[in-house]
């Protein structure tokens, strides 16, 4: 739904089509009140388009996004179906057979920053998840300059959104108000993407990442803090010129990018809220050497559709920031 | 207030004198509404008392700890004034001379479960800091049996009241709901209290201790998670055994303790509400093995008012658990 | 669960046996783990009791009194089975027909300060719903003395854990949270209760009541708004002197009363956090001469389970508080 | 601040001056981070612009605007300095003697949908208050019908934004957190207002308004339910035939008003959140009556910056939804 939101105001986008399972044959007004100018019909099959996103759930999604690849159709999936690259390791963190492994070499994650080349020329793109790209972008620029060790400690706080709409326990109200706890203390899914992505970065690492999400009390929202020892070779000038040079490594490197924002004060979820940025503050813990990075992001804009909507723009040859110039919504 | 709240509960104690500066000379009630049944009166000055608690700001805390303690009252500081025993570091990190060295040796760090004999018979109690009191519990079982390196990692989440009553606008509520930040990058000064107090459970330690402190849109509540590699002597089992084993190391550290407790499912600070648990999980990430310590507690209960009735029961001989038997206001 | 809090710390009562359905056999701590200390079982069926309580949804509490009741056991049903006094009003408002409309008449409707006498020979209880509670105390006072007309208008907003643990998209809390809605607009359950209740304290009275209750996000909590013309031969003062007099008239109605608290400011429902209080500020808006009293409670304490031991107190000749003497958990 | 976030993506504005006082000379994202990509300085005074929109204190507004005026530019004033038309009336709820009495019959009260056409030729606009808003759409349809009583109740709950960043016990995290209270019972400065623009709606009206803000736990939003016993010759049939007639009423009252929706299902804030809606919901108590029109807005947008670049849009020529067209951000 949050797509939907977005692509409302993109002014090369028409919302043609709209597909639901348990909410197919509503006015899309009667399911979800706050798209009721949309004025359509929630459909159980997918109309015709030029374009299309998933956000099916695994497995399903994969189904879905062949079908339409195969007419012709370049899509763009929030699922996490095409993002691990080895069938095997699909198979061991989902739980099922990849139902079209042979498109897994084709498809390209979608962390625009990083692959914006292979995005514009992509059939089919893997949306990157939420919290991989907290961390992914928090990590890129000391990862490829070297300068960290693979001892990677990443402590991530997630609104409740992030589960989506799916009723639990866990996510009622009068459980979730007022508490805070660590969630998937044997893995969690975005672990081994993460892995993944870190190596396809910088491919002699071989990184040791420790990921814990927490689930807090608030709606959208992600910040993880990244902790990692900086390489003995690491090039910084030692105490707080070397904070200053960081920053400026960070500054630089994403020079230019209209959605990351590295900044010199530590930043709040709350600066992205509704909006495409992912905020980035890059500092080191003087008395151990300890890279501290930490990223923020709205989990639902950046962390998936945001992020998509910027794929579908250099998928489709429109200026990277078309229909995200909103800034966040604050307070 | 937390403290009056508590103790107006406790069966030997009367509240004799409440003392406060910009509320002194009104009612209570008028102040506190919630602590009306008291009725009595803020006074500027400390009256008649057998025993005395402080909260006041550092440095006026140790200059009234001083005046009462030559009354002969003993007195448990919940400042932290009396928390670190070297007064250089004291200046250090709170910026002024401390107005008492010559106490600092004679108090106690009035962590109950891992010094209550010396709270027993002390004058002088410093009462921990809510982060370190939720760290050094996480930690003591692994760092007394030498399993645990020295690289230890601590990534904190609390609510706001921990910051007091006073008015800034991170704490005001329209900045700080649907938000999340970390804070105190440079070093908060509940990290020298930390590295003295695993320093004094294991002398040979030199722990090399990264703490970041995040606020959460949560009034109460703290959680921490503790990331160390687990020391190569670790003596473990291997893989799920190894969970197994260290959970049964915990519970039994931890063996009769009324307010700690071990559990063995990832916890929720709202486990703690309103009560004096400090709830912990320990856990291994076995895929890189480092121990991940998760614990919670009320930073206003065990993080301070009822860690200090816990002091006070000891001091004056009364059960332990006196005035301390709530159990969790949950949800 | 809240009466299981509750009375885990009443001196005289021992929990003998907690019954639930889907958690049947399950350690109570494993269920909720906030109240593990308890160290037992949960029962399909209630075991050996010399007093209880139901709160089993409708029509299969009214059942399960029944079956308590013939063995001699007194009861406190705080579901709402025995609150409507008319088996054809009940049919009406909860779709079924009563299992023991015998029963309807013995039963006491528990609202403790105004049928205290009543209370302590009952056999079983009609504890009142938690809006009910809210302006039945509200009102009281100026219906005995017949100073309000019948026009009256309630509008209450409750936090999320007076619908319980079930599931349902409206308590999710990405949808609950930041927040606000009318619900029940076509009449809620708690309203044919509220006129019952008003013309039993007033027979020669016919109450033209609009209730329109609200969800806020928050999880604890009822505060109602009262609004009704004062009646013409009110007997009160002009202007501020009629507020006064107002204030003064209801702190001498309340007199005495643990646990209800007449205040001369505008109260919050924080001071009920936790704590069987009812707080009520009872004013006028001059410039319409229209009464509005503002009444706060704890949904689950005053609105549930501790006003239903303050009923079983009052049943067994214990002290009317105890066990309820905890001061509002706050902030 | 939320004027600058929406100014920012409107096509035919550029923002060329934002003064500030505590945050003059600070860059724009010094001071409110989520801005910094405006990349300008806050100035002391206004620079040269060709319309203006002030924000001000109550009385330093109003001096300001004259200014403005007097250089020709045409101004939106957000403050309430030029609400009220008596300049008696103002100094009675504001404390202080107006500044530009003279001016204040020409402002117009910027209601755009009611007053669409007197806002084009206007030279000053006085921007409605927050809760005025939502009272005046939710009740001008049946006013203009002449289908109401006199005496009207309005219940509002309002998010904390609508106070301001200005600190104060009241709306710090930890007090309005897990909290809900009325206040301003003597009369909120919103009262008169509505007052006198019910009047100016249908003259021969003398309302009698009780109006109770409350305040809950969240950052943005206002709900009002009104309440008003329907007038003997309403025209409405019985029953829910009434309902009916009603909802088609008001439908028709606000038919091709982008921001008016009119809505038959009870409405939620969140629906709202960030974007320029009214949403109102229009029903009838049958069982007394009596009418309940609940109406939801964001208090930052429709209840402030947005209504006055609704204004702005018809002052200038530009299509009065230009920059307004973002959906809500739900959830």
């Amino acid at each position: 739904m949050e797509l939907v939101r977005l692509l409302y105001r993109h002014p090369e986008v028409e919302v043609a089509s709209v597909t639901g399972r348990s909410a197919a044959s509503q006015h899309i007004g009667e399911a979800l009140p706050h798209l009721a100018d949309l004025d359509m019909m929630i459909e159980p099959e997918l109309g015709d388009v030029d374009f299309a996103f998933s956000s099916l759930p695994q497995v399903a999604s994969a189904e879905a996004v062949v079908e339409v690849v195969k007419r012709g159709v370049k899509v763009v999936d929030i699922s996490a179906d095409f993002r691990l690259k080895k069938a095997a390791e699909y198979k061991e963190w989902y739980g099922a057979t990849h139902p079209a492994p042979e498109l897994l070499e084709e498809s390209v994650y979608g962390l625009t920053e990083l692959y914006r080349d292979q995005v514009k020329s992509a059939r089919i793109i893997a949306n990157p998840g939420c919290y991989p790209t907290s961390v992914l972008l928090a990590l890129a620029p000391v990862l490829k300059e070297g300068m960290i060790t693979e001892d990677i400690i990443v402590d991530s706080k997630s609104g409740v959104s992030g589960a989506g709409r799916g009723l639990g326990l866990m996510y009622h109200f009068a459980e979730a108000n007022e508490n805070v706890m660590a969630y998937s203390l044997n893995g969690h899914r975005h672990l081994p993407e993460m892995v993944q992505e870190l190596k396809a970065i910088q491919p002699e690492f071989e990184p040791k990442v420790t990921f814990l999400p927490h689930l807090i009390p608030m709606t959208r929202g992600i910040l993880s803090a990244c902790y990692v020892p900086l390489a003995d070779n690491n090039r910084l000038p030692a105490g707080e010129a070397g904070k200053k040079a960081l920053l400026e490594l960070y500054k630089e490197f994403y020079k230019g990018e209209p959605f990351v924002r590295v900044v010199s004060v530590s930043p709040g979820t709350k600066q992205t809220l509704g909006n495409n940025y992912c905020v980035i503050y890059p500092t080191i813990d003087l008395r151990t050497n300890r890279l501290i990075v930490i990223s923020c992001l709205d989990n639902l804009v950046k962390g998936a559709a945001g992020q998509a909507i910027q794929n579908m723009n250099l998928m489709l040859g429109f200026p990277e920031t078309m229909g995200l110039e909103d800034l966040p919504v604050y307070p």
